[in-house]
């Protein structure tokens, strides 16, 4: 497997390229992942054959560029088996998702004195959009606590998420602490309640099944770029009967039945939520990804990705003084892996890696309350995607103990 | 000229096909234009060699991928003459631009009893987010009258433009009527009142020379797929002090300064607008378009467009039942040429059309309100962009009176 699942390596020319003089080893995926040419090629195709805007036309191209969009949508709703295309909205990104849900859902349903419920997790755009509509609606924002491997403390969940809860919203997948959350555990203490749950897929979606109605989520938020897509696109995904009771985000073409001159009315799902004209060719790239995805099988990519975090961990946990933040248990982590050294900034850190040809990030990953409650200001993070090798692995351990030396060396 | 302006037709290899049988005519650029293979491989050649999520990252690739997003910005800036690189905001669409401003600008500045100024010829996205600002905000929204020609009538302008009103918000050039509407007199008109001026700008960039600071307008909003870039990317221009003073339209990663548990503070202009992944490769082919277009020249642009109207318009006027909107002088019109045919439906036009290869749209085209004003359920609209032929504009002629002849046999 060495040269990464399924050969697919080769459909990923970017990665062969030298960086500082050095082979690029990209482990930055939990931030954006490389496109294959399968994808590129959709796009191309598409501009170079098909390319009008989408409803409003009844000639050839127009018909075309409509059935290539609406496919694509019927290609992402059987992929996180969506109970029908209605419930599948297209948005610009994961953060657009989560803001169309707490300023057109959260602000209808939350009321004075109600409660959100989050997590110490969870990122930026799951945490300040949810601020927002608890400052306007007067409401309290409530924070679900971690153990100290960094997964969600049940018993802190549980305490609270009460009556008063309305929303509880939580990553699936967290983009620090690289644990998976359970949703569908979560989704039935919400339901109880008489909350509704939310998930944050960003980070789950590209790398296992999931299963939306198996996990009885209200709405369920991903992103195109972090699954081989192209940039600006995205997906919100909500049941229908709660799509119907959102107002739309966005007014204008697209999304009306009728517009008189004082006052308008909305069209049928998904339309509704889509104004303007959208990012068309995003979501045809998004179906090739999904075919690429789907070619590959969700369960290998897991697997996959399980085997080289198995691999990759423990020789991380034995450099000496590298702190890694999240479960040391691989197989309670995803292909995320937030680590620093003691003495060293993590920008240093990140430089130094780069340095060597090997790419992570480095900063407080838009989860800056998690920062705070893991005390430190941010962390150094590798994240794996199926195309990375175990002799990138070794590379990225190699490369940590040269940068650590580098600076010994450099302080000594 | 008859290729188009300046041999530009062979970089825009789509419109080389047979549609139905008959070499495709590409009539619905008011819609969406064609991208030349210099965006493509802009495009491509960014997710090949440089792709990575921008700002967040020290490693390589994140500094190549972010110098390209925002020198993209610059590039933008220059091409509408912005004062500054922090006036330029990325959006999806105009539509999103619009709506953004709405949102944001108009809920801030927009009182009880205050009046919103728009047109009888606006687009969907220059009316509903309004209707929406006016019912929120208990405000009265005011259209301006047309001529008999289709043309913004100034006198009711001047009429409905008063101190009492805070927003004017017009289209640059109509995207049904085919005119220019005299923005930077509507701009000192509403700025003696008191009043911020508006413009919706997705009918003129791609087709003329625009400069924001000559114009004085105070928020401009364009999108990318009209002017030869991608789906997916458009972009707000507005004042610097006033998108300071505007709330952002959402929340997340990029767009903060630093969050805390239960509050969050912004971060400066131009991300504060910009939360979440933003469409970065719909931006770099955004740059590479506005390259192509300053390459033939936006004056060349103008001039190549005018001369093919004048050709055309006289051509249609002279076809027995059709009735055209907006000027029939070829100088006050744009490549927008809005028309019916006596006894027909313009989706029966518009099918008839495309039977010959001719793609032209028909419907209401968004603009509803005008459909009202005119007395029409919907038109048949043909659209010219610089690649366009005078042989196609003689197609175009052609085909409607085949279409006519055929209709006429089939009820006689």
């Amino acid at each position: 497997m060495d040269k990464g699942l399924n050969e697919s390596r080769k459909d990923f020319p970017i990665l062969d390229q030298q960086v500082n003089g050095e082979p690029l080893v990209y482990l930055d995926n939990a931030a954006t992942t490389q496109k294959p040419n399968q994808v590129l090629t959709a796009i191309l195709n598409y501009y170079q054959a098909d390319n009008a805007n989408v409803h409003r036309g009844v000639h050839t191209l127009a018909e075309r560029a409509t059935d290539r969009y609406e496919a694509a949508r019927d290609k992402v709703a059987a992929f996180i088996n969506a109970a029908s295309r209605k419930s599948i909205v297209y948005t610009r990104s994961t953060t657009e998702a989560l803001n169309w849900v707490a300023a057109s859902f959260g602000n209808l349903v939350v009321n004075e004195g109600d409660e959100i419920v989050i997590s110490q997790l969870e990122h930026h755009s799951n945490i300040v959009p949810w601020q927002q509509v608890a400052q306007k609606r007067h409401a309290t924002l409530k924070y679900i606590d971690l153990t100290k491997d960094g997964e969600l403390d049940m018993a802190s969940a549980k305490r609270q998420i009460t009556d008063k809860t309305k929303i509880v919203s939580i990553a699936h997948a967290a983009n620090v602490m690289g644990v998976v959350n359970p949703i569908k555990e979560l989704a039935a203490i919400a339901h109880q309640h008489g909350a509704y749950m939310i998930a944050d897929g960003a980070q789950a979606v590209p790398h296992m099944k999931v299963d939306v109605q198996d996990l009885d989520v209200d709405f369920y938020a991903f992103s195109g770029h972090k699954m081989l897509a192209p940039t600006g696109i995205g997906v919100l995904y909500g049941k229908q009967d709660l799509l119907e009771m959102m107002p739309p985000a966005q007014f204008g073409g697209e999304m009306i039945d009728f517009v008189h001159h004082q006052d308008a009315s909305w069209t049928q799902l998904p339309w509704k939520f889509e104004a303007g004209t959208p990012n068309i060719s995003g979501a045809i790239g998004l179906a090739s990804a999904i075919d690429y995805l789907n070619q590959l099988g969700m369960a290998n990519v897991q697997a996959y990705e399980r085997e080289i975090v198995a691999y990759t961990l423990p020789k991380l946990l034995s450099i000496d003084g590298l702190t890694l933040y999240g479960p040391s248990d691989p197989n309670k982590h995803t292909g995320v892996m937030a680590f620093n050294l003691a003495g060293l900034h993590p920008h240093d850190v990140a430089t130094g890696l780069d340095m060597e040809g090997v790419a992570v990030r480095a900063g407080h990953h838009c989860a800056q309350p998690l920062m705070d409650y893991l005390n430190v200001t941010a962390t150094a993070r590798a994240s794996f995607y199926f195309y990375n090798t175990f002799a990138e692995a070794d590379k990225l351990v190699e490369a940590i103990t040269a940068v650590k030396e580098f600076f010994a060396d450099g302080i000594s």
